[in-house]
């Protein structure tokens, strides 16, 4: 960049700094004024000039309504800021551009020099940490922080990862296939388990307020769960909590599970939609209150959405709490549903390239469905997983009526199970016959429809089974009818081959 | 339990009894008190820390806020309590916890001891019926009301059941399937069909209240439309007005009837969402008001949900009755669309098990199509249903308009009929050869291409074409391309088998 | 009709329209009284009768509530009627019944006398460009307006609708198929891409004011983009706006979209909903204003809708131009992501009928992927257009962030092109092997597998990488996971047959 050109944005930058350091923010609905820091009224002297967007959103936010040091004063069933040490710098200005993009800046390896400040373009959960230090100690131990490396680390599944993106192609009356290459991994499975981040150098970008070095890094954009930050840490609290709005809102609604959540491999989404819950969501929400920190059952809202039993903080209408807030997303489940090949107890550390299945390899069960001697949750931590989410059910339901509920959802694990391992002995005999190579567990013909088997179909079945609703994902849409008519197929398909040979 | 817990938890009651009494419910936006009665504030007195959810959503409804004896003197338009007879004791309070659930009781195999107080458990359309005496006569004739039956009892079709959802194991080099289990289908087809609630016994709960004995039910939880209820009735009003809300604005809403009218086999939701009425629907609602009991085209709404065609009461803008309210769901209707092998007229009566087709199996047309001889409505019916429903169309749309609608609809039947009688004959000559046993109609390959084509592929283009909207459901999503394809894999399958042989 | 019938209705139309004259509407939130014209008073006169839900949609549009005069005296930005040279008559009453069904009657075929007046049944995108004339010249270059022609007129093309909907005969174990009639064409391809509506004749109908002499249309009623319309022109404003509402708000809210953009073909519709965008949208609609004309984001929305990336005007916080206004649906992209076999770059005109591949045929590229050397936009052209996409994603995005985003987008494009190439290679084996015909590209085995592969599959891993989100649908829903099954399923069905032989 010329220097005359660095001279010019400075220039336009301080009229717009000053512009903006007259401008006093007047909220709908409040007539307080909240301190904004000189640096961040710098950065929005351009900012709401070049990406309006963000700074509207920002301005919406908690972050620019309330000082760190007045979150803190609320009482504790109302206090969104965990962590007790604050810097005194940050804690009486609102919570800004610069005092996010301007933290930790030597574990940045991002920060980059911009209009005079340094600026990190990546802000990460440990930058979070500074005045919500719980909830990011609670993320960092859950799966959600530790996706991608649990889906590419592991020696087994990144096979499915290859079967499933590798761009094939035909020659001779052959096809063959290559690697996925980074950028569709990205818009696929990484796309939710979340890419890695790292800076490959600087690179000069043409923007409207003229040419502008900036890092230039790896796998951007990208907001998922799992995200490998450029300072070291893991995960986007951006992928629940949308961007410059921090909105927590937005996180309870089912939309936002709805990213990742999806049939036919994670129908939790789908299920929801058409359960009775999710009746009572979409037809009334308009009533309820979903801003509110001390989330109360009954005042503020008469169905759960997804985060009511599986993270946000709830409280019977007496102000008793239900539910105690968590960012570790599997803490209060004590079976794990979806994702692998048998449904099993959650695993103990969200980093789960640490299970040893009887085979050795990293799964929690082997493929014939015994469980890893060690690293899953024992039977009494599951027990009281259980009473615990129980809890939250008996709000509106009665004790006989829960304990029913999770019967059938025992009695639906069993089975699907059970329909796993009959696909998985079929497919063994396939490979004892030589009719399909060992080499990729997920790439042939009877690969796959196995993998449909318990990816597809025995998820869905299991997700309206623990949701009570959406019976049709547990019949036709992906359920029992899918699962029986595919065992079918392997079968007919076998025997075919038997008579006709390999290939 | 012990004598001391009892005697700990009456004392609790009694505690919070009292403290209810004191408790003057005064609802937003009216400063008027309705009378509760004893027993129901005892209720309240322990549930409204028990499970706070369903005490706030009663005390939100319309069942909290106005008596029994206040709302017969509504004009009968705005009325919603058919009754005329309703006994005095029940007239003149609140219709609270125990006005319901203490109804009937030498009927109710439920009834147990409870706190002091005789409770049935399950409230059933017998018990609603006390006030709602036209709603539960009209739904006690409709195809809901016989689900369970219309879909167990039938000698032919629970054979789909079985097919579906039977366990499978693979040994020796064979598929063998068991019978499904009790809590398989509950999760499954009787999750919307309903399942039969019989007390076994009583059995003791540990609750947070101390060990209570209540009454052990089969199949329970379940609110589905066809539930058979342990006083005998046939039916849960939870099932569209959901649980302790009572609420009509949920039944007319279209999410109500999403919980069961889904796609692959009953995509109505799918359809409607896709359509130009759901499009409207989705983007104005916020400005309309589905609470109104007389609900009026134009000022209440704009376009119209599921509830406004099938069953409520419709009023143009100038007073006049466009449809009288029904609880039969089937009344409006002319032609079934779904769940059977060729779309046909309605039936007489909502339970089907008495149809009799030419092979005199309980089906309302034999395997090539042809009619039942009885037990279907007749063509003069058919055109006055036709002409009713059409009544309701003509509110927007003119005359021409409508008639040009339903002549496609027409076609639309003829034709998918046509393309199942090409799927029947083609496996008529496949058992002919046969390649496939006739046992159980909906187990094997060929078989199951062919439900296929009637339940999932053809169900979807009627619907599209019923609700003229969301062509893509009668084209590429379950629509005539996935029929017609199938129909070529049906056809590619049975050559090959010809020339390799039954396995 | 009796000359006694007409001499009735035209009495009850009078006594009406004198009722009507006497009405003064006075519309919500505002006291102004706008001048209704006598012949929509007369209209009204009966309408509100029997029609209510028409003429109280009308009411509360703006069409009812400011005339053309008053509109077009606001300011430029926030005007919505563009012709400068509105007929007086028309320019200073309500734009009511009269004023849209009674214009250029001489070019309707489908005028008739109606009660005493001239009555055109079809309101076109001609009588709307009387004062919305720049949107109607914008459309009628979009590939919108020529939808039917595109797809029924295209030699190749409309085989696919042959193949997909023709009526299917089993007989002496062959599979034949016919044409599929207009009725289906009409509920399925046409009820997107619009019909032919051409006068037949008059017909009389039996209606509740007696009987009327109509004109008789074919493929009537239908409201879809390509509509060809009895004056001659293409298209149907209501596809969008619907009926009488003429609303902005609704075709800005992706509902109005999803009619016709959803999966598996065109899967648009269901992608947004799983994005972030969409999940903003959809949490936080209700806090927006979608009616605003000078639509500004952060103030107005703050995550887009489908219209702000392809249709709306756009303004950022600062009262600046971020996008113009355009009703030419194709003209801000650069590629085209469905519909034909590969992805390419936009055509130059909506009528893509004479485009020419180097075969000959009127298709953007060859079946093995070489573009057509006419026809589409230059590279030019598409740079231009791809810089004022940008334009709007930075408005929250910054520029590093936008250029990474479209990077994975061409990247897509470039590897779902390879994978239906070889999926193309394939095919043409299986051809030059004699296993299948030519005669239809689409009707067989294999050839349904390769239209999937594209038509599906590759659309949308495409449309989930263009609106960057929906992992799912790049995964394992229609996406990469189905593409590379799909690839092995058309290799092992051509090996099977290479050795059981063609039939």
């Amino acid at each position: 960049m010329r220097r005359s050109s660095i001279i010019g944005i400075v220039v336009l930058c301080l009229v717009f700094g000053i512009a903006y350091s007259l401008y006093i923010p007047v909220y709908a609905g409040q007539d307080r004024v909240v301190k904004v820091s000189d640096q961040t009224k710098a950065c929005i002297g351009c900012h709401s000039m070049v990406t309006p967007g963000i700074v509207s959103d920002w301005e919406n936010s908690s972050h620019a309504k309330i000082t760190p040091q007045e979150a803190r004063q609320k009482p504790s069933i109302k206090r969104m800021v965990s962590s007790e040490n604050i810097p005194q710098a940050l804690s009486t200005v609102a919570v800004g551009c610069y005092e996010c993009h301007g933290l930790n800046k030597k574990r940045h390896k991002d920060n980059f020099p911009h209009n005079g400040f340094d600026i990190n373009v990546v802000v990460s959960p440990n930058d979070c940490a500074t005045c919500h230090s719980e909830e990011a100690r609670e993320y960092s131990n859950s799966k959600k922080a530790h996706a991608v490396k649990n889906l590419i680390a592991n020696p087994v599944y990144h096979q499915l990862v290859d079967a499933s993106l590798g761009i094939m192609d035909y020659k001779g009356g052959k096809i063959t296939s290559s690697k996925p290459t980074e950028k569709t991994k990205h818009e696929t499975c990484l796309g939710c388990h979340g890419t890695k981040v790292e800076v490959k150098g600087m690179k000069t970008l043409k923007t409207s307020m003229g040419d502008m070095k900036v890092p230039e890094l790896t796998n951007w954009p990208n907001a998922s769960v799992g995200r490998e930050n450029p300072d070291g840490s893991l995960g986007s609290c951006s992928s629940c909590h949308p961007r410059h709005s921090f909105s927590m809102e937005i996180a309870r609604k089912p939309y936002t599970c709805a990213q990742c959540h999806l049939d036919p491999d994670v129908p939790a989404w789908n299920v929801y939609k058409e359960s009775k819950h999710g009746n009572i969501y979409f037809s009334k929400w308009h009533e309820w209150d979903l801003k509110s920190p001390d989330w109360t059952i009954g005042r503020d809202f008469k169905a759960p959405t997804c985060a009511t039993c599986h993270n946000s903080q709830v409280l019977s209408s007496d102000g008793q709490l239900v539910a105690r807030r968590t960012h570790d997303f599997g803490s209060r489940l004590w079976v794990r549903l979806f994702g692998l090949i048998y449904s099993h107890p959650q695993p103990v550390s969200g980093n789960t390239t640490i299970l040893k299945n009887k085979e050795g390899l990293p799964l929690p069960t082997s493929l014939t469905g015994e469980m890893a001697p060690q690293g899953l949750i024992s039977a009494e931590e599951q027990g009281r997983r259980l009473k615990e989410m129980k809890q939250i059910c008996q709000s509106c339901h009665s004790t006989e009526w829960v304990a029913g509920h999770f019967l059938k959802l025992d009695n639906t694990i069993k089975e699907t199970n059970a329909m796993t391992l009959t696909a998985t002995k079929l497919m063994l005999d396939v490979w004892k016959a030589g009719l399909e190579g060992q080499t990729n567990l997920f790439d042939e013909t009877i690969e796959r429809m196995w993998v449909r088997q318990w990816l597809f179909y025995a998820n869905s079945i299991r997700y309206a089974s623990a949701m009570t609703g959406a019976p049709d994902y547990a019949t036709f849409k992906n359920g029992w009818w899918s699962m029986t008519e595919t065992m079918q197929q392997m079968n007919d398909w076998y025997k075919l081959k038997e008579k006709t040979g390999k290939k």
